[in-house]
């Protein structure tokens, strides 16, 4: 019906591909016993292993088991325990053929397939070579402050780069990743060969780089400041406790961030913020000038060394033709240094809020 | 690879459901030719309609196109613009079957569904009643402030209701969706199975119902202040920002929403709110008298009609046995009332933040 997206499948693709096993074919099937029957003989026919997800729980919809059993010999067929559901997975081997099925719920899943399944299938590969075409390893490094446009045109190279190691570009919101790829025998060639286009890539694009893997903006943000045992405030309109929200979703900011005015009314810039009125009749609340004033009264007001602002017009109204729906300043106040800066986005009122955090946190990054 | 998660898969069965189009397969091959036109000619045997997404593009990689043309006359072809993107979709008939091959990603794929497949499959449907077995329709209540296994309770004779109407139950964070679904054969029908089951629902779980399809509480807030004309400032310490980033993620927010206070330091609830240094010596900074004086605090500082606060332990760290990670507190003062609530919460931080700011916006929609 399209009201749950498939995360399964792509969670599976990339555990696989981590220990050498290729994933060629997903299929999603309805409870649907005689096409799911068929999708199972279809796999079964041209692929070494076969996974399945879903359809193991007690009702009337649950109908994979009953289905698989009736593909193969119960005898042969091994039951794992669910550490966090009710209903068991169940591993069997037939022939050449090995048939996996696993527990619907992503929470379930992944448990078991990386407690049971996968060390199954590595000593499957030790012991019977199924499927082993070598080791895939991966890197991401991330990219924000440059386009994808120069970002690809500075790797362009890189990016022509043929098997067994490649480089992918992926253009997000306020972010461009880049994706090494290395397949080979063993790990610590895939490794090698990772870390030879990384630090090309490292030379290149430099301070542009946040990141690598799972790390975030926020995160490389907080790193620096604890490292530097620095104290941050900020300040924001457009963002609306956008900038404020993602730094202390990382776990031990209280040890740097102190608090935040969510300056929303032109009232609350002047009466909480200190912002002069003057400043606000003459540039206007989106300026240069207000930006630089709210970071420094949120500095006086969180007695911190850095100040961060944030104001914009994130849309879909308020814009005018001098001032436009996406255009943003950001202001970075600290003892030593008042830096203030104008960007312009595009997308939606969403996309203009967090493309606004993404600059603010990375001014912090760059300027510490 | 696993690197991208198909949601195309998901949107276009949905998109199909509605216009009555049966979807029983979904098929994801790599960039392989001889497995493309496998699972291309299998699909065509079994269905009356193949759809195709990516591989359209100028690259090596972009094989759909040839392999399609390899099964199709090309002369049965037409090609469809692609407002967005540069690569072309194409629609072809061959005797009984179609076949549509669209862009990959999903904001090129998806204006060209909508403005050209869509009406061509309604057309076709008319004519020659291809896949024709009805239309569905889906309504989707949503709940929060009850636990899935309380809604479950209350609505556990509708979950067992057979098709042609039936109610699907989906636990969120801190959310719970009902969902119901008819099939009939005009779409007057089934939108009148749905109000049906949607009466009883809405007599069941009354206030605790926040909003139906694409609404979010943040909005159902929102339009509550609107309506009744009120302003709102908010003040918080373990959700970091996220009320009021919630809160300003609605268009049109800045009528009722002035300021936010995210005091994480006990020095910012002291000296912005005012929240008196007794009160958090003796009580603690996670208390519900600390709550209360920072809603205080803030409706004085905002000059606002209400005033909403939130103070907790987001983890995974700062937990003590009295106060363990999790436990929040939120209160609400208007001019008339002063409310607090303790509650409590499992899962990460991010986790933990999102379920108090349920907590407490849906406190405003419950006593506004």
């Amino acid at each position: 019906m399209g009201h749950i997206v498939n995360t399964n499948a792509s969670y599976l693709s990339r555990k696989l591909a981590e220990i050498g096993i290729d994933v060629y074919h997903h299929i999603t099937v309805g409870d649907n016993p005689a096409r799911l029957a068929n999708s199972i003989r279809t796999a079964l026919s041209r692929s070494d292993i076969v996974i399945t997800t879903g359809g193991l729980g007690p009702t009337v919809d649950d109908i994979t088991v009953e289905t698989v059993s009736a593909l193969i010999s119960k005898k042969l067929a091994r039951i794992i325990r669910n550490r966090v559901g009710t209903a068991p997975g169940l591993v069997a081997e037939e022939g050449d053929k090995t048939i996996v099925c696993l527990p619907g719920p992503p929470r379930e899943l992944e448990p078991m397939f990386e407690k049971d399944i996968i060390p199954y299938f590595r000593k499957k590969l030790r012991v019977r070579g199924i499927g082993y075409r070598g080791i895939i390893k991966s890197r991401f490094i991330k990219i924000t402050g440059l386009p994808e446009s120069q970002v690809n045109s500075k790797v362009k190279d890189l990016l022509n780069l043929r098997p067994p190691t490649t480089v992918g570009i992926y253009a997000k919101l306020g972010e461009v990743d880049l994706k090494i790829m290395a397949k080979a025998k063993a790990e610590v060639k895939a490794k090698k060969a990772i870390r030879k286009i990384e630090n090309i890539i490292n030379k290149r694009l430099k301070n542009y780089i946040f990141g690598y893997d799972d790390e975030t903006l926020e995160g490389a943000v907080g790193k620096i400041l604890a490292k530097k045992k620095k104290t941050l405030a900020v300040a924001e309109s457009c963002t609306g406790g956008l900038v404020s929200n993602r730094i202390t979703d990382v776990g031990g900011s209280s040890k740097y961030f102190t608090m935040a005015v969510v300056a929303y009314s032109n009232e609350a810039k002047e009466n909480i913020l200190g912002v002069p009125k003057s400043l606000i009749v003459k540039y206007g609340a989106v300026s240069k000038e207000v930006a630089l004033a709210m970071a420094k009264g949120v500095k006086f007001l969180g007695c911190v060394d850095v100040a961060l602002s944030v104001t914009g017009i994130a849309g879909p109204t308020g814009g005018t033709k001098r001032k436009p729906v996406g255009l943003v300043y950001i202001a970075l106040v600290t003892d030593k240094k008042r830096l203030a800066k104008e960007l312009r986005f595009n997308g939606s009122r969403q996309d203009i809020k967090f493309q606004a955090t993404q600059a603010a946190l990375d001014m912090i990054r760059k300027n510490l």
